[in-house]
């Protein structure tokens, strides 16, 4: 029997990444799990994303960035107050403090230069560009851009196939939680919270957006 | 007088980047160096940039990515035999094993990521797709494609110029020895063995391309 095709698979641990994940493995992909700290005000996200890509059974891949910049980010400074607007103007006031400069990019590169080590064939992102906070990075158009990028910057500019999938692209929140459920994703492993407390804030806009998804998936939050 | 548009040059303290970065100086920006260590053989190169963008009045910007995968490269590896071969066969053995996946896709993404948060307006790249060793990832039909991703993944998405320059690209060895002259590149400081010991190997090759230009631009290399 010949061996799976890999897929790396970018895994925050929170809702979105780790349906991805899930997702991967249900299309006949080995997954294995790229984790990225970079001054992350929720360390508490890469021990999800372990339990998550754990429960998944897919390997697993820690990388730390320290990037003195990516300061300017209020998900990174630690002394700027996270933005807490209301749910129907999230995404609708501009690139919010949160936005971390070329975070997608970042990561979609990593993830494009461990593909190229392992000779994976794929790199799954849970982008979302419906139910999102207004970062540039989280639209179809740039991930075509990227695919091109990544494939002419690596090996497989002289052959083979690199694909980058993006499946929760067009799906609202509620559509995550619903597929999330449909493919037995570990929801109550997974963490979106910004503020990386004991138990999520609620009102940062990860918190809105994922509270007000499964709302209208009509189910309640297995994390909560 | 307002002031000059900033540009982020990736400075690797050898002759191509450090030609760059004069280079960018002379189109009038103000240059900020980037160099990236990722546990590269010769950390020695990372002072050598460090002396060039000081003697250049450029800001410097280090940092150091910890990638365990870059492993598979012989320019990572120190267990790994660096090639020697001769060099009319440079470039033509397909991708060599000092080839880092997606190196310059990564150090791309960091550049444009800095931009972002700088609001610099340019990236400059030491590409050379002439007497080069045979990376995909110094092939002007990548650069194309980087320009759009880093574009379409930050907030220059949104507005503003961000560009992705390569002066070097269509340059041979003697062309950018030349060019480093004219623009009075402090040739001594510059570091280009792969090697990283006190003084170039000679037969690396990176030494040998470097050699082999200065001999056909018919002047002696300062740094010897």
């Amino acid at each position: 029997m010949p061996s799976k095709p890999k897929a790396i698979v970018l895994l925050s641990g929170g809702l979105d990444s780790s349906t991805c994940l899930y997702w991967a493995k249900s299309k006949g992909y080995a997954a294995h799990a790229l984790a990225v700290s970079y001054g992350q005000r929720h360390l508490r996200e890469i021990n999800a994303a372990r339990a998550v890509a754990k429960a998944a059974g897919a390997q697993f891949t820690h990388v730390t960035l320290e990037l003195p910049w990516l300061a300017t980010s209020s998900l990174v400074n630690k002394k700027a107050k996270l933005p807490a607007i209301p749910l129907s103007r999230i995404g609708k006031e501009g690139i919010p403090s949160t936005y971390v400069p070329g975070r997608n990019l970042l990561f979609a590169s990593l993830a494009a230069s461990l593909a190229d080590s392992l000779g994976a064939q794929a790199i799954v992102i849970g982008a979302n560009a419906l139910d999102y906070s207004g970062y540039p990075d989280c639209r179809p158009e740039f991930y075509k851009a990227l695919r091109l990028a990544a494939v002419r910057g690596t090996r497989f500019a002289d052959g083979g196939t690199l694909k980058i999938f993006t499946p929760l692209i067009n799906l609202d929140k509620a559509g995550i939680a619903r597929l999330a459920r449909r493919l037995k994703v570990p929801l109550e492993l997974t963490w979106s919270c910004y503020a990386g407390g004991k138990t999520p804030c609620g009102v940062c806009d990860s918190c809105k957006l994922r509270a007000a998804g499964f709302d209208r998936a009509g189910f309640p939050d297995p994390a909560l």
